[in-house]
């Protein structure tokens, strides 16, 4: 055996005090509940900015002039159109298939038409900017053809979020919810080297090509730890039902040593400020969609669950809400992770264009267990 | 800003030194020249075994007795064929598509079918089989569609190499070819810890559906650091074309300090095992097929390249000849990789298995080195 493998070795499970590179892209203060993207609070961004001002400025790295941002919607638009091919495909899926299923196989599709690998940033950027506005059509598209309607076609007049919410519920959205869609879009758009991110970097890292590279990131936000996770805090939520039961769930779930679904977070050791934001959210949006008792319930439960879970540093994170708010939309369940990835390509993009600017392969090591030069039986030998 | 960021900081860039976790399925000992699957040299499994033992080892952990090897054998035969959906969606893609394109899109589209999280071993397992089972079909399917032709569907008397040359070719091949065929799908079956295996746990790690992590898995290895890379050392010696021309084309491509491809590995400081096996194949390969004369430009750059490189500890790997010896068998040049990953589910699967055995979300960090607290200016006001 090599001298590599006899050596006294760490091995980094999770990869969690790793530092994979640098970034200009995202700081995440977990002691002091603050997120940044490119050096602007996420508080301000949502205070003020529309999510293709968010998506510019993580991923061409500072804010649009009005020019700029006007040729970016312009591009967006231009963009929102779906292929023959790509319409093929999507009324081919059987109806009960899962979005998240359909937004990776169809983000895939994308390449079967502008495929071929590519050293050119400009290329790369290109086709980051298109799979970021057909992401959202996707989406829309087919939860119109699974419930047999025909997908529609965007407004010039609307933004990406308006945009998003007119082409699944076929009104023109109020301003307000708009509004809500655009500020829940930016704050799912970038969050640091998180699973999906790395996942796409490691994509990247091979030279691979930007379809490639997304798939990967949506394949790997699909899990249950991560992108899912606020479609797990939602169905928690309605199935406790009212306050009242709040207690004995929390109580219940604790002592089977289970999690409490939208709590804990690996970098924030204090409130996820994405949480403060939705929370407001939640509650006005409640009363105003008639929604109010499910906002009371959840704000029980996360009561309930801090008094038992704060002393530990387990604190409400960005999913705890974000389910609640999607639902307030009018968005079916199985549509929140497939949102999120349309938003976070933003970040994704972001992430690997920034490491393609010094790419060098990833390719860590395991620590050999097995057995070696075993000698190999007959087949007939074996027992 | 957080303590943690102000610490003395290393980058692990590429992850190059990282042991991510224990494993007990493959040992590549770079400084002796040899690879270890489950225990067994690579020689030894290429010299006896066929790709379905190789397969089953690597999964299931030991060799299979005859009783178990039929049953996979019969698993894997009923698991060949191609749901109506499948080969729709096939019919549907351009014909110009790249068949990697292809493969990674409709392995993420067999989840349509059969989605979901689970967290039943036994239920990823099953997966893992289906895609092993259907990645050459779709390879070959498309194949011929593109060609104008019907694809065909497996012989119950051949086995998973021979199958997937009939598939493509049409005709049933000859004993030596698929035995070809079969040691160079066990030679790419699994590599420890490379980029695309590393692809496919990062998204497992969040707890994410056997078919996300093969696409994962597909979408990392198309990069041309990475499976792309034995199709270029083809290219490159067929643009050599002579073994006259060898000299100078290595010479030049050196003084640019341009890579040889099909050259150098991270973990190999001398020969990759599979080389050798593979370069004996060819040779003996181009003497049937009528090919010796591109067997011997390649043996010429090689040794131009060997001359110049081995001193820095360079030398050819498993791609070197592989394309050689695929292109020998009568494949397209754009199927190498497609190839290659179908061999190489079986690695993959068998990393997500073990991974999954003790799961730890996989989430790095990065140093971050951007601004902070910047103050967001109206657009009207930037410049």
């Amino acid at each position: 055996m090599s001298s590599e493998v006899k050596e006294s070795i760490t091995i980094h499970k999770g990869l969690d005090s790793i530092r994979v590179n640098e970034s200009s892209i995202c700081l995440i203060d977990g002691e002091r509940s603050r997120l940044y993207y490119r050096g602007y609070s996420i508080a301000d961004l949502t205070d003020n900015a529309s999510y293709e001002e968010v998506a510019y400025l993580l991923i061409i790295g500072q804010l649009p002039t009005q020019l700029q941002l006007d040729e970016l919607k312009n591009t967006l638009f231009s963009e929102y159109t779906l292929s023959p091919i790509t319409m093929t495909l999507l009324k081919s899926y059987p109806s009960t298939s899962h979005p998240m299923d359909v937004l990776r196989t169809t983000i895939s599709s994308l390449a079967l038409e502008d495929g071929g690998l590519t050293q050119d940033k400009s290329v790369n950027l290109q086709r980051a900017i298109r799979i970021l506005a057909k992401a959202p059509v996707i989406i829309a598209a087919f939860e119109r053809i699974r419930q047999g309607k025909e997908p529609l076609t965007p407004k010039k007049e609307l933004g990406h979020a308006a945009n998003f919410l007119y082409m699944i519920h076929g009104e023109i959205p109020s301003n307000y919810d708009s509004r809500i869609m655009d500020i829940a879009l930016s704050l799912h758009a970038e969050h640091e080297m998180n699973a999906s991110t790395f996942s796409g970097i490691v994509t990247a890292s091979t030279l691979s090509d930007m379809y490639s590279i997304i798939t990967a990131g949506i394949a790997t936000l699909r899990g249950s730890l991560h992108g899912g996770a606020n479609e797990e805090a939602l169905k928690m939520i309605m199935e406790i039902g009212t306050p009242e039961n709040a207690v004995t769930f929390v109580e219940e779930r604790l002592k089977q040593k289970k999690r409490i679904m939208g709590f804990g977070h690996r970098i924030y050791k204090t409130y996820d400020p994405r949480y403060t934001i939705l929370k407001a959210i939640a509650e006005k949006l409640g009363g105003v969609k008639g929604k109010a008792s499910l906002y009371d319930t959840a704000v029980r439960v996360e009561r309930e669950a801090l008094g038992r879970l704060s002393d530990s540093k387990i604190f409400p994170n960005v999913d705890f809400y974000s389910g609640l708010v999607f639902h307030m939309l009018g968005l079916r369940t199985d549509l929140f992770t497939p949102i999120f990835a349309s938003s976070r390509i933003a970040g994704w993009a972001a992430h690997v264009l920034e490491y393609l600017e010094d790419n060098r392969l990833i390719r860590p090591k395991a620590v050999y267990t097995g057995k070696v030069d075993l000698q190999y039986t007959p087949i007939e030998q074996r027992t």
